[in-house]
């Protein structure tokens, strides 16, 4: 089968990897790959991610219909001025990029209208790096946030918005400053959380505090190991947004220790309510259906092969665990199993407990 | 068998409850319970967390050779008062509160030395409260504090850490304000960040904020949907080590904004790191072996009982999952599994890659 489009991906690591092996999968597009670096694109060719990789930014953009900008945030800026000499009039060119504000200023003034610029922000990623963490289902149920500008033909965001789709994507249109305030305070403002915090546990040169951390200090902290370059690029471009959203931070941790400095329990139990009010509305995952997620609490022995039996019985109804976590704060514990609705619950409740085990569905996920 | 340690419990929740239980099964002590709400009692005794439900604080401690104090944090000194005119001389009090210093103190100068106090923390719990939560495996592997004091005897310690090792759990002593400021650290300043972080996302009435917000959003906020009251108690009696803690968060906070702020990125990379070698000590449970864990990344489509294929495929070999969460950030998704030690992770990668799956093993959980 020939596609009849032509997509070139420029950086073909874990996301234009992704992009790639879905694309093709699919027969949507032929896709011409390019990284500066030319063993991560036959990297990426040997994955089957590409159909050809291109010696250089000309040769990739050559015929191409869409151009998707792949490459570490830090490099998006740089690569589309490149581009500016190379892409032809009419193609669409989009990024991936966690920060979008300046990039997307910048790109729309470097291509100009007649090349038209749509930010992209894929809010999908893996601990894994690189294009042997590819996956063609990345995006499968996913966000992705495009952000049109005043200047943004209609035509050019349908153009990513299929392509979007047509990775299994959920779109969702912001303007790229307010994308950049929401994802300072939903990943950038906790990762800098979990890095502070994980950092001044560090001081203490006491095994014994990590020996006491198990439990919600790992939750807490999980980000605080993922990889640092990547995050230290994020951070800075996305560096006004996150210091805005810092500033909230710390206000609102001011009034939280004044509340508690000045005995003042009506104002603890105030943010305290707050906050259990606000968590109450976060959906299990991006892009799930309408239902209302519903946690259930397993209570199980400690031994191999018990998660099995549960998520087999859950599994076997064809009911999908959206997410699952355990207290394993002792040899047995309790397994949190958060699915699509009530009435997904009730049917995963009686079949556990058909299995012998204890369950009980909550309210809120 | 009747057995011959006699154990009062005192509040008859899920700590004390699953106390009873425990003790109850291996025969170890006979057990009374009290609990100022009778009805509490009397389901304890219901589903056989206690031998008898005792009707005042006295009946309970009658003839007992250990107390247990296992009401809400914010009674427990009160209920120490109480005791002190019902406990007999030789008897050891413990309690299983979160904050121990006050309480400590008070004890020891209300119960004089000849009615030994030991204070006690078992860090383990669920999201459940009261005896319907309970569990005989509560404590098992969990990590249990206890903080003698210059005046705590040999003999009373030793008492109540066998205790606590027949409830499963292990020990470790220290100085009751040194437990403060640990469980502040690593448990109570996390839950006030949390709440902080959800308080200020909850601001925004945006449901775009919330539908961004799956992933590490929901793991750094997830105390934050905990049960309120017993965690304005706990802030309550951890108040000054609490307020410590936040101050040196506040600081590393102010640090890290402002090596944003100034762009000085090797002042960035510096909090980074510092916060990636100290991630990288964290044991994946506490009472964990002294094996070094390993996570696991296994690639997975997304389709039910994929899962439950992975848990029983390693846990026939034997070798126990101490953690497990996925990347849900897509249909498909990544499965992390943390094992005991590189022997297992080896072994549990056979077999997945048998199964068909791709996973990598990773130096650090």
């Amino acid at each position: 089968m020939t596609a009849s489009r032509r997509v070139a991906v420029i950086g073909t690591g874990l996301i234009g990897g992704s992009i790639g092996l879905c694309l093709r999968k699919s027969g949507y597009a032929r896709v011409a790959g390019y990284d500066s670096a030319p063993e991560a694109s036959r990297k990426a060719a040997d994955a089957g991610a590409i159909d050809e990789a291109a010696g250089s930014l000309g040769e990739a953009c050559a015929g191409a219909d869409i151009v998707v900008v792949a490459t570490p945030v830090g490099q998006i800026a740089e690569t589309v001025r490149q581009l500016s000499s190379v892409v032809e009039p009419g193609v669409v060119v989009t990024d991936v990029g966690s920060a979008k504000g300046p990039v997307v200023q910048e790109a729309e003034s470097v291509l100009g209208p007649g090349r038209p610029f749509v930010g992209g922000h894929p809010m999908a990623g893996t601990e894994g790096q690189g294009v042997q963490a590819a996956r063609a289902d990345l995006f499968e149920g996913a966000l992705w946030i495009l952000t049109p500008t005043d200047g943004t033909s209609p035509q050019a965001f349908g153009t990513i918005a299929a392509l979007v789709t047509q990775l299994g994507a959920s779109t969702l249109a912001l303007d790229p400053a307010e994308h950049d305030r929401l994802v300072a305070l939903v990943s950038h403002l906790p990762y800098l959380i979990a890095t502070t915090l994980m950092e001044i546990a560090g001081r203490e040169d006491d095994e014994r505090v990590f020996a006491a951390a198990a439990g919600s200090f790992r939750d807490v902290t999980r980000t605080a190991g993922s990889s640092p370059g990547v995050w230290r690029d994020i951070l800075r471009a996305n560096r006004h947004a996150l210091l805005a959203q810092l500033t909230t931070f710390r206000s609102g941790l001011a009034t939280f220790g004044q509340a508690l400095e000045s005995e003042d329990w009506q104002g603890v139990d105030r943010c305290i309510q707050a906050a259990r009010d606000a968590r109450a509305r976060l959906p299990a995952k991006a892009g799930r259906g309408p239902e209302v997620p519903v946690r259930i609490e397993v209570t199980v022995p400690d031994r191999a092969g018990i998660l099995a039996e549960i998520t087999t019985g859950v599994g076997e109804l064809g009911v999908n665990i959206e997410d699952l976590w355990m207290d394993h704060t002792a040899a047995g514990g309790v397994v949190h199993i958060v699915v699509d609705g009530p009435e997904a619950a009730s049917r995963a409740c009686v079949r556990l407990s058909g299995l012998g085990y204890r369950c009980r569905a909550c309210d809120e996920a």
